[in-house]
């Protein structure tokens, strides 16, 4: 058996999501099912983070173990032509070490939440961004981001279907910056809760359109009440950007 | 009567270009359609450049003339509300003198095309940028892109189908730069030639990827003929970036 690592890019609008679901087509499936064509085998494929519906992929890590004799290039080379007709493509392949595991060798995520704060519909990124019609200060936003950063209970920031052992997590870094219309967060930790990104992104345009000050998002993060929640960003502008080994 | 002038982004993809056509959508007819609903009136609409089935828009500009009594801002919303449907927003909408003329009151028109330098098929941007697998040498395409530079004839980077009364005409810029994996050109003039921009682009691709040379990209000038072009460029990394009056 070779276990091979992938980097997979992703428009996640047509999919339920990462993961296998019943009521709809998945990341997941569309890789293993191309990955079945090819070998005959029922391989598995794990990724180092598992993206709801409508969540988008730069460079998400992957892996498998397959039998069948085939080089790194061929697989990807082959993997790609049978995705053709769905919005995954497989960036890079590599064969690695036995032990080596997408999820659980995994030292850091990234993540960059998109907004296009303008009034007129989206064109090209329906789907691919949150649009905000009302005028953001993204100076406010970044300096009350930096509240989240480090080790917090983040019960506030997490969906109720959380399936992790702990909300006790840190949070190394949560920039806003803005680009034009453009508004991007950056948001990296080892790992985050379900909806996290989402929900501090929800909170932050809160203070962005100055519906919250800094103290009120304080005040969120203190209460370790999921209800004390401002907001819970759509899935449109979630990108899933970078897996550290 | 009041004319309006129109700053329109669009997403060629779904349209057979900007101009009416028999054969299917246009960009045109959406807005027409949309102003009809508004007003009962059938005012037509002048844009600044008509795009190819394909190709896309930032910011075209367009003017029209309504007898409604109507202020800009609300036709903007008006306007964005009946075009929801389609990947066509009107971005600014303001009153104008009776003579500004979206087209002939243009003095430069700016493009910018962009390649997908890439071997993984395109995901999020297909059909928004030309992928070219072959690794392409952006600073060798620039280098040979300012030999256009300037007055010249440019028959052979004309379609056939061109109804402009000379192919002499001077191009003001046409800058090439690599961001990452992206290539893009930029091309700036008063008034282009049918084809003209994808066919520069075209053969500039092959003077990156080492087929042709800068003497080559020369020579096919120097011919004025179209059969001396080495490639026209797809429609789908052409943009309509700006109109200068």
């Amino acid at each position: 058996m070779t276990r091979f690592a992938l980097t997979v890019e992703y428009d996640g609008r047509p999919f339920m999501g990462w993961q296998h679901q019943d009521h709809g087509p998945s990341v997941q499936q569309e890789i293993e099912e191309a990955l079945h064509r090819i070998t005959r085998e029922d391989a598995l494929v794990h990724a180092a983070g598992r993206t709801d519906a409508g969540v988008h992929a730069l460079a998400m890590r992957a892996h498998t173990e397959i039998a069948k004799d085939i080089g790194a290039f061929r697989l990807m080379e082959a993997l790609n032509s049978h995705l053709r007709a769905v919005p995954v493509a497989i960036l890079a392949c590599e064969a690695v070490a036995d032990d080596w595991h997408a999820r659980f060798s995994c030292v850091a995520r990234h993540y960059v939440y998109r907004i296009a704060n303008r009034r007129a519909p989206l064109t090209f990124d329906k789907g691919l961004k949150w649009r905000v019609p009302a005028e953001l200060d993204a100076a406010a936003m970044h300096e009350a981001a930096q509240l989240l950063v480090g080790l917090h209970d983040f019960t506030t920031f997490r969906s109720v279907h959380c399936q992790s052992a702990s909300a006790i997590k840190t949070l190394d870094r949560l920039d806003v910056e803005r680009d034009g219309d453009e508004i991007r967060v950056h948001a990296s930790a080892r790992s985050f809760l379900h909806h996290q990104v989402r929900s501090m992104v929800g909170c932050l345009q809160m203070v962005g359109r100055g519906q919250w000050t800094a103290d009120d998002l304080a005040d969120a993060l203190a209460a370790k009440d999921r209800a004390a929640l401002g907001l819970n960003a759509p899935p449109d502008g979630l990108y899933f950007v970078r897996a550290d080994y």
